[in-house]
């Protein structure tokens, strides 16, 4: 079983894969999709729309997981980061993906055994879980804890 | 010059194509891609998606136009509509689309003349613009004056 877990975000879209063998969660890959900030709306979306495409391709993974979002800070960039969670579920769909969607606090939960940690704890857990030699990327890390997160409240994975 | 002008929302997806002819806007077509209510959100968005394939695939039209959101009620309607919203705008990039986008006072002061006109008076003055025979549905027409927008605001239009 392949998860792809993936942080969706106007600027940059962080994206983790990994693949649950014998219960265990092992690596393969994980970074980000930059979008070109002088690029249009509809240009970045792009750049999101074919970056999952070609993970999705290489990778080939079953489920997407994805922070769910309840509250944002103001409209505006509710909007903005809609625009780019839109693109990545509709490219998840049309690749006949199944989305699984967690909230913030229990990712941070599953990950770091407490809702409210931080980013830095998160990069840590999820360094220390995947046994990475480095601190993954922000954006990454939290795309990791998404794909774990789903892992770990599968109870039948790896099993099939 | 054909012009595909889109109200998207996260049930209905208003559509509406314009020709400009000789600087006329000739009606082709308009409606609206409904949402099944009952689907997950991925396949909701997968149904904008290719809703707008179909649409560009059938009419090739080489320009989108698009109301502008600067403010909305809250963030989570902002975030819905902006996923419906980003999903457009990621297919009409994908096709190569030019994207263009006018604010909603824009919007109803060029079409109705009064740019705090109520949907009823945009509808209405779409059929009459259009010489239509009957007011068009609600999303559908803000999809027609989003088109008939860019429309009047490109000088050169039909000229070429």
């Amino acid at each position: 079983m392949i998860i792809l877990g993936i942080d969706p975000g106007s600027r940059i879209t962080g994206y983790g894969v990994i693949e649950w063998v014998n219960r265990k969660a092992r690596y393969v890959d994980s970074g980000c999709i930059r979008m070109d900030v002088k690029a249009t709306t509809g240009n970045r979306l792009k750049t999101i729309f074919e970056g999952l495409d070609q993970l999705i391709g290489l990778y080939q993974p079953d489920q997407l997981s994805i922070e769910q979002v309840f509250v944002h800070k103001n409209p505006q960039s509710a909007l903005k980061l809609g625009q780019a969670r839109g693109v990545v579920l509709c490219a998840a769909a049309l690749a006949g993906l199944e989305i699984y969607e967690y909230s913030a606090t229990r990712i941070k939960q599953t990950v770091v055994g407490n809702g409210h940690a931080t980013k830095d704890q998160v990069q840590h857990m999820v360094e220390h879980l995947l046994k990475l030699n480095g601190k993954p990327q922000a954006d990454a890390a939290d795309a990791l804890a998404a794909a774990l997160t789903h892992g770990f409240h599968l109870p039948m994975v790896g099993v099939k």
